[in-house]
């Protein structure tokens, strides 16, 4: 699909639920039970809380019939992500793209805003930006080894 | 892909931005300056405010990279659109599926809660549910003129 990525470089993109209140693995299992979600793969968090009985999910990755949706707890040490709730209502979209910075430069011009810092996964990159209309895309370099944004 | 339908009759979902304030034509040009969207097509309000210069967007479906993002109009005359967007953050997934009645059966039983009445459009059905994480599904019966589920 070369033409498609021609300008942008923008492979696509999956819908990302942040769920609060360490309820991510709740959230699994209901999308589950109510719309035969099937569970692809799961990363869970490399900081476990001490509190904590199950690790925190990083990215669950689920199928529901033939669309993708991820899944992860909100970590009250990851600033962006506490923004993103609290202005995105929970879903984000995390957009693969063959070049962070330069889809990230088009949606400023466009009229988008940086939200955080581009943050480092295992190696890879991410950048966030929120568009005029609330919703906050997560950009993910492709070929990094950014966990949310494997394939 | 037999298998994944069997359970439950889902045959996937589409991320939709219900945009406040007459802008969602702002918001479709915005995706295509920004991320290099496509307009693949355009369903027009049928009722369009005498106010209104352009025409109220019931559906744009938008493709970037691979992926596909609905993008409407919030009607102030619709009110479960009202709920959703006071609480979903704009952004609700749009879920086609074969059997309206049974998939909203099974998430209530699962966990979710009906949002508004089940809506006739142009001969179609469509049913709301929200579940325990704050994300609003607009199911869709598939074979039926529900606009915003058209293939």
């Amino acid at each position: 699909m070369a033409d498609e990525t021609a300008t942008t470089g923008l492979l696509g993109f999956k819908p990302q639920l942040v769920v609060p209140g360490m309820k991510a693995e709740v959230a699994v299992q209901f999308y589950k039970a109510a719309f035969g979600a099937k569970e692809l793969r799961r990363v869970a968090h490399p900081k476990r809380k001490a509190e904590q009985e199950l690790p925190l999910i990083l990215s669950a990755e689920l199928k529901i019939g033939s669309s993708f949706l991820l899944v992860n707890d909100r970590f009250d040490d990851a600033g962006e992500d506490g923004s993103t709730v609290a202005s995105g209502g929970g879903i984000l979209l995390r957009l693969e793209a063959e070049d962070l910075d330069a889809v990230m430069k088009k949606a400023v011009t466009a009229g988008a805003e940086i939200v955080g810092e581009v943050t480092e996964y295992e190696g890879g990159v991410c950048g966030k930006v929120r568009d005029p209309f609330g919703v906050v895309w997560a950009i993910a370099a492709v070929g990094k080894k950014c966990p949310e944004a494997e394939a």
